[in-house]
């Protein structure tokens, strides 16, 4: 890695998507990489993150209070990514170090150390490589395992003997909610839309109760669920799963919302729920989140259940194949975590 | 009072209101008073509360966690009303006592004391007859001031430079939130249906803005009147009003849903606010909420505001114009607090 002749790829969108994600809306361009600079290192990407919520950037605007859309021809910036420092201009990172920051969809980056990336989540950091294989730190350890931590146990003040729904349960985050949900006593139950992932649900992680929510009614599955209703709604898809929830959330629920994967890929955005009376006569609270505003929840994470989380993964061979990947992710093909080994030399 | 051949009027519903409140919907019939028993005392009443959450109990089934819906051809049991003790069985209470209890619509009632009315918030409760005229109790310093009070301050977590929007500015719980919010030093944008409301609002009130909502785009008018967005927004309407608020709000931002009159007449509930997913992107918490769960508030409300909070009067004269009233109030007819004056002998 001296002397500079060294070529990066770099997935960059081309156009934004209208509806569905599809692999012709990206390209891959080979790049110069850069010597790090005085404060940076050069990191060898080895893993970067899928994320459904990427697809709220892929348009002209973000919506508001979010991240910026992502220019197009530009390599995306705030994409979860670890790798391996090969040369390094920083104070307390040194060729070899495993790492994670925000450089993603590429196979080297060039990161300025401290540098707050992804609202202080993404800001370059050096992990723990003999803890856990490093791609594990985009998921259970990563942002995926605190934006779980974060939603389930502050912002959705979970309380002892609640009942707890997470929806797209067998996605990295929802399998995360669920196992957490677990780990604390919790009689949790989990939607998703296979009976692959229910088997996956209810076998592998050993929730109470888990249903496909394309086999009827969402408001009968989950009375069948939760027969009693629920105290706790982890909300993944939006949509009628909010509407369900408010309906079979019992006084004094909540509900965290972290994403809405069900309005990502729509032209129009759908009606909300025509049942918020419900949150007056139950005192209901609802509440949006981002884990990139949560960061320092990160050790009480890694402390309380960092060691006892896992979540399966997808591994999509080759940088190349990312934007493949996120679309599979936003069709609902994926169990547990998206990831795209690199293929980096 | 003794003797027992008083006779009272009470106001019944005969028929669940379809659509609009009709007086039609309502009959006056007159019934034995019975001497109060040990541990009651006998009210006569002077003045009864109207207010527009009484359509959610007239209904064949009130919302899943409210109160239940009032039976047909009996008494109103749940309704604020302020009257003189006129007979005594109770310690504690004695002719002459002005009280408060949840028996309105109805000229006596037989109340038994220390027994849990409307969540608490309705339990037998002597007055201070020489603080304030009696009919305040019904306004801003007892229920409506404690749902103004609690929902502004603890539901929507009011701090320090907030900009607060209340809807329904020109009622009762509306004017109190306005005010609690000005004396706490904030912004405050109000909004009613009529340009007499308006001019309430900022001549009496002095608010920092205020809109007819019916005089063009709520979101317009909104951005109008707080031009950098809100902080809080104190919910009495739900629909449009609610949807916009969601839009201005900045990141960090509450509502406090108190009611959703918008919707209490309608025979299909509309659909929700479609941007929910700016509840993610800008954390919004969103938190439903009923005075009755939260009495325990009163005494901080009136040692807080009490004395300095008003409430304009709309008076309607006679037990048999109650269903009048309320119909009035659903309409928007009214400023302030609704109140019937018992033309009892």
């Amino acid at each position: 890695m001296t002397g500079g002749a060294v070529v990066g790829r770099e997935v960059q969108p081309v156009a934004y998507p209208r509806g569905r994600v599809r692999p012709a809306d990206f390209r891959v361009v080979e790049v110069p990489v850069r010597e790090p600079g005085p404060g940076e290192v050069l990191v060898r990407n080895t893993w970067t993150s899928v994320d459904a919520a990427l697809r709220l950037r892929l348009r002209e605007t973000s919506p508001p209070g979010y991240f910026p859309a992502f220019p197009l021809k530009q390599p995306l910036d705030g994409v979860m990514t670890v790798g391996e420092v090969v040369a390094s201009r920083a104070d307390g990172f040194a060729p070899g170090d495993t790492v994670w920051h925000a450089a993603g969809w590429r196979d080297y980056a060039v990161v300025e150390a401290g540098r707050p990336a992804l609202g202080g989540v993404g800001t370059l950091r050096r992990l723990d490589a003999g803890a856990a294989p490093a791609q594990a730190y985009l998921g259970a350890l990563g942002a995926n395992g605190l934006t779980a931590y974060a939603g389930l146990v502050h912002v959705a003040g979970l309380r002892p003997g609640d009942v707890v729904w997470v929806s797209a349960a067998a996605g990295c985050v929802g399998s995360l909610v669920a196992q957490i949900a677990k780990i604390r006593g919790h009689r949790v139950v989990g939607s998703a839309g296979s009976d692959e992932k229910v088997r996956y649900l209810l076998d592998d992680l050993g929730l109470d109760a888990a249903f496909n929510y394309t086999a009827g009614p969402l408001p009968d599955l989950l009375r069948r669920a939760a027969p009693d209703g629920i105290d706790v709604y982890f909300d993944n898809v939006g949509g009628d799963h909010l509407q369900a929830a408010i309906g079979a959330l019992r006084p004094g629920g909540r509900v965290a919302i972290c994403g809405m994967i069900s309005q990502y890929e729509v032209e129009q955005p759908a009606p909300g729920p025509d049942n918020l009376m419900l949150a007056v006569t139950k005192s209901l609270t609802i509440r949006g989140f981002r884990a990139s505003g949560l960061t320092h929840l990160l050790p009480e994470m890694m402390s309380e259940v960092g060691g006892r989380l896992r979540c399966p993964e997808t591994i999509v061979e080759g940088l190349a194949n990312a934007p493949a990947a996120l679309a599979g992710l936003l069709r609902g093909d994926n169990i547990g975590k998206t990831l795209v080994r690199i293929d980096s030399a």
